[in-house]
This record gives structure tokens, C-alpha cells and sequence, in this order.
């Protein structure tokens, strides 16, 4: 597939779009003509600067309301294009998208249309340039891509064909398999978008993602593309605020990443084929200063014991069953933050090799002799994610520590990490979650918002029917120049089958709990008929509580944070209960808040 | 008008909330269930606080899915509700809004609906409570308020009565004015919203906004609830995604401003009467360091000259024809910065009295003996607006300087201020708009959206068919934790009717003109049909050019900025053009980008 993305998706000038585009890897560029308008650099040296980055610019756009029922008009559209020719000869490009008119004067009659449309194509041919006609979803009269492309038949021009974006197909639920049997399909555009229920217009101009991260099923839209027999580039073109605003170098590497796992989802096996991960193996806390006892002692409370020390010194592993927590203490700067997540893979090096693929930037932590070698790589958010195998196994790399004769075991019992949030700045929530999905092959659950004190907090788990591997991604209100601070905490929630017994042991092991207001036991005990008993010893002990439909049920506790940027949940997960108990979150939020020096 | 707002519609803690209710003089506050479920504070601490800061609770909120067609959950329904009233009372509440159901076991029969809805009722009455029953505008079974009102109705109990929302009413397009005619009305609330195409549940839940800054018509909503003999409070329930994370003592101030409007709206001499400003009588921008040469050298080469000083100094009048600009150098902290607009007011002390109940910040300036006193007040941005009288002139203030024997009045001349554009920070947009429309009484145009470098820029001008005062307001992209800093230049146009008279003259008299690229000129004789002549003369003296649909023109030119704050533009408007080159401002913005401190 040859790669390509219309610079309207990226922030910046033009230079800067386009080398963004370039060093992400592109093979070319749509040029959006604001960008152009806007910017002091002639067209002739912006061919120069892409010929001098690499980047080839396979279509100019727009150039719109092309037709006009007004022979007057209809030949100011010729002259307006001619103007536009020379400009497109000068950036070194040979083709123009030309959208369906959307003005009161578009041309009704098919015949005319496909007349006026020829004429142009005249124009171009002797510009030795080509036109794409796409359909806008609102457009006045041709709004349907086989609609256009019956007109572009009609027209019979070789400099005439079809332009289809899989917005404007699949916003109107279109079905796209007939993209298969266009013979003059000359570009091809690719956006995703959330399902919202809005006019196309503004969803089209605000909301589109890069594919894989909304709603759009892309995939059989680019079959139906290459069953057409296109060869020519897939193109990226989405509008979005965010986008629009974000740091064009990040923006681009997330968008390329978009494309090559789309590759994949279109032909399975474009990518190294990869389990998902088998399970959690440990999660790692960086800890620094007064965030090293706090954090040690919130282990300890949990019954967790130092089980072993690395080779080199600085590192522990802290263990309790099933449950692994790696405290580094070797650069962190920050009190404690969950810096790692270690994930048991069957094919490590695969799995490496997948995600280097999907632009991921590998990692290479220096490895001393007779230790493991890890493949590792960093998620947008800096957090490192670690691919741990069984041969040679990770836990070689810690000497044990012997057990302290005092070091009771404690009442209750985990089950494993039951799964781990991550918090993302704004603009990188959508682009996480697609790196879960395409590195790691998770799959996107619903998104949560959840009212805190300090504005709107979105959330959506990323689960797997084959993995107990849960991850979450967080992301807190838009501006850190309104109130508060941007939403920094991180979290792990353990899991066990008898949380009472947890937290009775962690209390009495001197553990701190988060205060739950009576107020939230009150609306419990209102909400669900529960035994009073059970209501009484959630409230004594800080529980808080949640049932689906099914009559599932969930009880959480939350210790208090150990830092800004980190806390420790634990869960009791009972009758199937599938959810992250989002209706709590913002109980937790406040209470988090209220503390000194939370959030 | 008795006042109230929910909990909701503010950021913060519950205390917070309250405070910054109470703060801005709210009568009453709802309280919305989730801030109460979040807080700390007990329901008893809770009503002292109210009862400590002079503000009533008038309304609990929400009791949501009261009916159920299964008997057992009916009966949930009802112990659910026994607990809500004993957290009622404790906080000094005698009034529950009851929303319609919107869960699949609602009740679809209007006898068995108001069996349940009775039942409920006998509990509120036994407990000293009243329930108000509203219509979700996506109700299950009830969505509409009439239908609402038909079911209290059948239900015949005195303690069960109707609450209106106008984000319920009108974003259906419902009539309004059978409210009037509600006779068991206990409960109003009042909202606002722009008419966004969109599904009405996450309208409602992210859009709405206060009363005069959005589309409905409030008004009239008002006057049918004022019809039926309701005497509660008025109360505003804004779910807004901004105004949940924007300071809470600012947005009740913001809120109290756009109830006491809406009353005046309702009944109009409610507030005094004040004509809309006649004229400009001047703009001041302050100035400091490298800040004053440079703002003055541009003066000049505009051909403004120094007209008078200030009696008590510092503080100098430009003029040229009807532009007067003050320059300020007593306490400017930024190199130059538009720091105030005067305004030629008929009844200054009358519009000053109007601006007061509207909770506009009066200022008083240290006035000398014999000096003009100028009731002033200050914007929501921090600009300042002052208003001019006839009697005494504030130019009287000014001492006259005798024109320079040198000084050429150079060739053009301006007719006047154009118009101003202020910018605004994220979240104070629609509070600043609702500010312009309701203490000056100017008309909100449309929303325009501006794409540059660093994202989209909003922008909507503020006018009157009576005045040629204009005021319009921009707002950078989402955030300053991306990239780029936030939109901060503000400006003034000057107006003039023969723009290549005044860029001539600016010119050869040492003025710089902002940049305009060639590939926006290519692009402007591309789109219009234009003599080539004069837009060779557009293209070398660096005007932009817009036309609209009815063939008036609008010419612009730019002088570079002084500062980060502050530019000077100058237009020409040719028939009847009353647009703002909006066109053209995402190519103003890049190329003030790409000047060196340029955004």
C-alpha cells in the first residue's frame, strides 16, 4: 500500500506538514490549498521541498462547485480552473480532487453535468493533469459515489475520474463493495470517525479520526477499493480539532501507524501475526525520595514481600501470588509512577517485530551478562511496555531475598493484576487507544465520561475475550489553563475473591484507605436492595459497589495515593461482572481531590 | 424574578458551588445528586452552609425512572425514593424533580403511570416533600411537557406537580406557550443552547448554555411560565463541558448576568433602558518601553498626530479625522495593548446603571479638577469600556498640541473606527458575547471558524442596525498545553474610503505592511473575476479582498503587529459589504505566525 496524507490532517505551516509527513515515513501528500494560500513559499519551492524531503504530491484539492447552471458562471469555473492548473503544474502534481458542487447553482441534469465536467477535464488534459471527482455526503445534487461515478461514465474522458472517501460513503451508510467495479477510480481517501449522531457536515469538519480509531468498518471499505484494482495511494485526509492543534511530527507517526494496521486488517498477514499477551507478568513503579518507604510500605500493607533483588542493584520484586510489582529506583523523577508494564508473550520477538512495524519506538535497556533480554518498547504516553517470554525468564534476573521470619502472609488473597490505567494528555487519547488495539491487539470498549470536580473525564477500557490483560485509558478535561491540573494518576487495581479480607488485612497493617463519603453509602444503599450486613461492611470498610443488568457485582477499594501520579485500586470481580465500575469514578475523583496535594 | 442555579452548572466541589452561587447573589441553588453523592459533607452540613451563606436549596435533583411496568420493581422504585427523602429533608429540601422514564420497563399507560407516580407522592407528602415531575425531552414514554402535565393531572395529588426545562421544550421545537395554561406548575429551569444538528441527548448534556447565548427563544418561554402564575424561582440547568471546568465564582457571575437579562427580555424596563452606543469615541492602547515609539512611529505613518496631552500627563490623544487613539503609558505592564474602548454614549450615567445590574465591574478612574467623569466598567477580558458624554467632553481633559509645522496630513482618510476585536481566553467566550449583547445591546452575529497554524479560531462579530459600533470577538484552539501559545492579539480597523490612499501614504512614510503571500493573490484572482489592474494593485500594496453574494466588497491591509497584543488594521467597505473578511483571517494569522515573536 503507498502512503500518502492530506496536509490538512496535520498542524503547522506547510514546510512543517510536510516534513512531518516525511519523516514519518509517507510515501506522499495530499496538498489542501489553504495550506497553500497561507503559506510565502511558491509553488515551485514547495515541489522543491518535497522532492528535497522525499515526499511525492499526488493530488492538489480542493477545487469545488465545479458546475454551474449559469453558462456566465459555469465559464468563471473554467477560467478559476485554468488558474488553478498552473499552480498544481508548479508543485510538480497531477491531479486535482474536484468535489461535487454543494451551491444553489449546481447543475441538476445528469447529461449537463457530465458536459461541464468533460469541458474541465479538456483544460486539464492540456495541463497534462487529471481530475478526481468525489461525491460529497452533502453535496446538492451528487451525493452518492456511484452517482458520481455514473456521471464520470458519462463524461468518458481520460483525464475524468473518480475520487472515493470512505467518510463520505460510510457517514451515509453507504455500502462500499460497489467501489470494486469502478474502472476510472483515480485517488482514493481514508478517515474514521465516531458513531455520532450529528449532520454529516460538521461531523465530517470536527470529528474524524484516523482508521482504526472510530466506528467505520475501513477494512471492507479498502477490499472493495483494491478489488477495484487501484494501485494508487491511500490517502489520509482527516479533519480534526485536535489534530489540527497537536504536534504535526507525533500526529503523523500516529497516522502512518493508522494506515499500516489497516494494511493488516485489509490483507491479514501484512504484519508479523502475534498472539495477544498471555497475562500480566508485573507492573514496575519508578520510585524516588519519600516516594520509596511510602511506596514499599503500601506494598507491605498489601502483603507483598520483597521476593528479590536485580543482578545490579536498585531494582526489587515485590510479590505477593500472582501479583508482581517491580519498584525501580534507578532514574526516576518522580516520587512513584508506574513507569513499566511487563506482559507475558509467547513470541516476544514477534510481537517486537510487529510493533516496530506499527512505528513503535523499540527500546534497549542494557542487558548484563546471564540476564533476560526484553524486548521493550514505549507507548505514546512514556509508559514502557515490556514483551516477557518464558526462556529465558525474566525472573532470573532477581537474586532472592529470603523471607523475614515476621513477614506474616495476611488475610485474603490475590488473583492476578486485574488491570491498569493509564493516563493520557489530551490530544493523545484516541492515538493510545489505537495502539493498544494494533500493537497489542486489544479490542476498544465503549468510552465512559465521568463528571469530576474540575471538568469531564473520558474513559475506555481495552480488553480481550483471549487475555486477562485489561488496560484502561484515561483522559481529563480539555485545558490545563482552566482550573486544575491536567489528570496525572495511573493506577493498578489488584484482584482477589475476598476483598473484605484484603482490607481488613490492609488496614490492620497500618494501610491507609481513600475516605468514601457516607453520602456515596447512603445513594448505594438507595440504588440496590442490598443485605444490610453487607451494605454496613461496605461502608465500614471504604467499599465501593457496583451491579449490571445481569446481577453481576463489583466491589472496589482504593488505598490513598502514593503520589500524584500514582494509586493502588484493588477489585472483587463477582458473577461475571465485566465493567471498570465507571459510575464510581467520580466518587473516587473527589475523594482523591480533597486529599493534600491531590488532583 | 427569584433566582436559582443547579449545582451542576459549576465547576468545583459542592462548597464551591455554593459559595460561588451565593457569591454572585443567587437566591437558590439545585442540587444536582452526584455533588451531593461526591462531598463530604453530610446532607445537615450541607443545609448550614446554605443557611450560613443567605442561599436556599430549592430543589433535589434528579430522581430518575420513577415508574416501572414490574410490580417488584415498582416497589424498588419506591424504597429508593424513601431514602432520598430522608437525605431531602436533612438538607432543608422540599422539592424532588421526578424526570420521565427513559429505561425499558417504563410504564406505557397513562392511568397506571399516574397510579405510580400518586403512590410516589403519598411518600413525598408524608415526609413534607413535593415532587416535580418533568419530561426528558428523550423520555421512554413521556418526551413531551404536555404530556407530562396530562399524567400530573390524572394523578390529581397535591403534592405532585410539573417542572418545565426549556432545553426540553424547545430543542424539540415544542410550543411553548401551553404553559401558560399548567395550573400545578411547581418548578422552572432555563437553559440555553445553540441549535446544533445533533442528537438532543449529548446536545443537552455538553451544549447547553446560559439564557441569551444561544438560539432559543427564551423570552417567550419565560412569558408562558410568568402566564400561569408561577412564582418560583427561575432556575438555570446548564450542563456545558466548558463551564464545568471554568472558575465557578466567574461563571455565576456569568450566570446571574444572563437571568437578569433574560427578566428585562421577559419584561421589558425591568433594567434601565439605555440606547446603544452612538459612536466610537476613541480606543486607548496602552503602552510601555520599546512598546511606546512603536506604537506612536505606527501612528504617525497612518498620519495620525499627536492632537493633546493629558492634563496630569502620561497619557497622549492621536487623532486623524474621527480616529482618536489614546496613548497610555501610566501602567502598562505589556509592550502595547488595547486597553480600553470609549464609547459615545447619549445617557452615560443611565447605561453605567444598566451595566451595574448586569454585574458589569464598575471602575473609577482618579478624575482631576475640572476632568470629565466617565462611568466605566470593565469587559469580562479585562478590556475596559468607558462612556462617552456631550457634557463635560472627555477631550476637554486633554490639553491641545500645536500641530508641527512638518506634520503632513497625508493622502487618504479614514471615516471613522471600523470596528475592534478582542480576543477571549477558552472558556470566556459565550460569557463575553452575552456581556456585548446585553450591557451594550448589540446583536451576536454568526459563529465563524477560522482554520491557523496551531488549530481553529472562532470568531463572532457583535453589531447594530442603530450604531456603527462593532465588536467582535475571537477565540483561539482548545488549549496552550499543545502547541502554539493562545490567540492573544486584539485590534482596531480604522475605516477609510480609499484604502490604497492610506497604504500609499503608510508606506512612504516608513510604515510596514504585514506580509501577504503571492499565492493568496494568485488565489483572489483564481476565485473573482477581477480587473487586472486593480488586483496587480491588491497584489503590490499587500490589501486582502472579499466580496459576498450580492457584490459588495471589503478590502483589508495590515500594518505589522507592535506587539503580541495589538495591530492595527485598515478597510474599505464598497457596497454595502457587512462581513469581516473572515476569509481571510486564517491568511492574517499565518503570516503574523511567521514573524518573528509572531504567535
Amino acid at each position: 500500500m503507498r502512503t500518502s496524507i492530506a496536509t490538512v490532517s496535520l498542524a503547522g505551516t506547510l514546510p512543517e506538514k510536510l516534513r512531518a509527513a516525511a519523516a514519518a515515513g509517507f510515501d506522499a501528500v495530499e496538498v489542501f490549498e489553504p495550506d497553500l494560500v497561507t503559506s510565502p513559499l511558491r509553488p515551485a519551492q514547495v515541489r522543491a521541498l518535497a522532492a528535497d524531503l522525499g515526499v511525492r504530491i499526488a493530488l492538489y484539492q480542493p477545487f469545488r462547485d465545479p458546475d454551474d447552471v449559469d453558462p456566465t458562471r459555469a465559464t468563471r469555473v473554467r477560467e478559476r480552473l485554468r488558474r488553478k492548473l498552473s499552480v498544481v503544474r508548479d508543485l510538480g502534481c497531477d491531479l486535482v480532487l474536484v468535489c461535487s458542487s454543494v451551491h444553489a447553482g449546481a447543475v441538476r441534469d445528469d447529461d449537463e453535468l457530465a458536459a461541464q465536467l468533460s469541458a474541465l477535464a479538456d483544460d486539464a488534459a492540456a495541463a497534462g493533469v487529471r481530475l478526481a471527482y468525489e461525491a460529497l455526503a452533502w453535496g446538492a445534487h451528487v451525493s452518492d459515489y456511484r452517482h458520481g461515478a455514473r456521471v464520470v461514465a458519462l463524461a468518458d474522458h481520460p483525464a475524468l475520474g473518480t475520487c472515493v472517501d470512505s467518510f463520505h460513503v460510510l457517514s451515509r451508510g453507504d455500502d462500499p463493495d460497489d467501489i470494486a467495479h469502478l474502472d476510472r477510480l483515480f485517488f482514493c481517501q481514508v478517515a474514521d470517525a465516531p458513531l455520532l449522531g450529528m449532520d454529516v457536515l460538521p461531523w465530517s469538519r470536527h470529528h474524524r479520526l484516523f482508521p482504526g480509531q472510530g466506528g467505520f468498518d475501513l477494512a471492507r471499505f479498502q477490499r472493495a477499493v483494491a478489488a477495484s484494482g487501484y494501485d494508487g495511494p491511500v490517502s489520509l485526509e482527516v479533519f480534526n480539532d485536535l489534530y489540527r492543534q497537536a504536534d504535526p511530527g507525533r500526529t503523523a507517526v500516529d497516522a502512518l501507524r493508522s494506515l499500516r494496521y489497516l494494511a493488516d486488517r485489509t490483507v491479514p498477514g501484512t504484519l508479523p501475526a502475534a498472539p495477544v499477551p498471555r497475562d500480566w507478568a508485573f507492573v514496575e513503579v519508578a520510585a524516588t525520595g519519600a516516594g520509596v518507604p511510602d511506596l514499599e510500605a503500601l506494598l507491605a500493607a498489601f502483603g507483598l514481600r520483597r521476593s528479590g533483588t536485580h543482578r545490579r542493584g536498585e531494582v526489587d520484586l515485590w510479590t505477593r501470588g500472582p501479583v508482581r510489582v517491580v519498584v525501580n529506583r534507578r532514574s526516576a523523577q518522580d516520587r512513584a509512577r508506574l513507569s513499566s508494564l511487563g506482559l507475558e508473550v509467547d513470541q516476544p520477538h514477534v510481537l517486537a517485530e510487529r510493533a516496530r512495524d506499527l512505528l513503535a519506538p523499540l527500546v534497549h535497556r542494557p542487558v548484563g551478562p546471564g540476564e533476560a533480554e526484553i524486548p521493550s518498547l514505549v507507548a505514546p504516553d512514556g509508559t514502557w511496555v515490556q514483551f516477557c517470554g518464558t526462556s529465558p525468564d525474566w525472573q532470573d534476573d532477581f537474586l532472592p531475598v529470603p523471607a523475614p521470619a515476621d513477614s506474616p502472609p495476611g488475610p485474603g488473597a490475590f488473583t492476578g493484576i486485574d488491570h491498569v490505567t493509564l493516563t493520557q494528555p489530551f490530544a493523545g487519547f484516541d492515538a493510545a487507544g489505537l495502539f493498544l488495539t494494533a500493537v497489542l491487539g486489544l479490542e476498544a470498549g465503549e468510552l465512559s465520561e465521568i463528571a469530576a470536580p474540575d471538568g469531564l473525564v473520558r474513559s475506555r477500557a481495552h480488553t480481550s475475550p483471549a487475555s486477562p490483560v485489561r488496560i484502561a485509558l484515561n483522559v481529563g478535561p480539555t485545558s490545563a489553563t482552566l482550573r486544575g491540573r491536567p489528570l496525572a494518576a495511573a493506577h493498578v487495581a489488584f484482584a482477589t475473591e475476598d476483598l473484605f479480607a484484603v482490607v481488613e488485612g490492609f488496614l490492620a497493617a497500618g494501610g491507609r484507605a481513600l475516605p468514601v463519603p457516607e453520602n456515596y453509602h447512603d445513594d448505594v444503599e438507595a440504588r440496590f436492595d442490598l443485605d444490610p450486613e453487607f451494605a454496613a461492611a461496605l461502608r465500614r470498610n471504604g467499599i465501593l459497589y457496583d451491579r449490571d443488568a445481569a446481577g453481576g457485582e463489583f466491589l472496589q477499594f482504593f488505598a490513598r495515593s502514593v503520589s500524584r501520579e500514582f494509586f493502588v485500586e484493588v477489585v472483587e470481580r463477582r458473577g461475571g461482572y465485566a465493567g471498570f465500575g465507571a459510575s464510581n469514578t467520580s466518587v473516587r475523583l473527589a475523594a482523591q481531590r480533597a486529599l493534600p496535594g491531590g488532583d
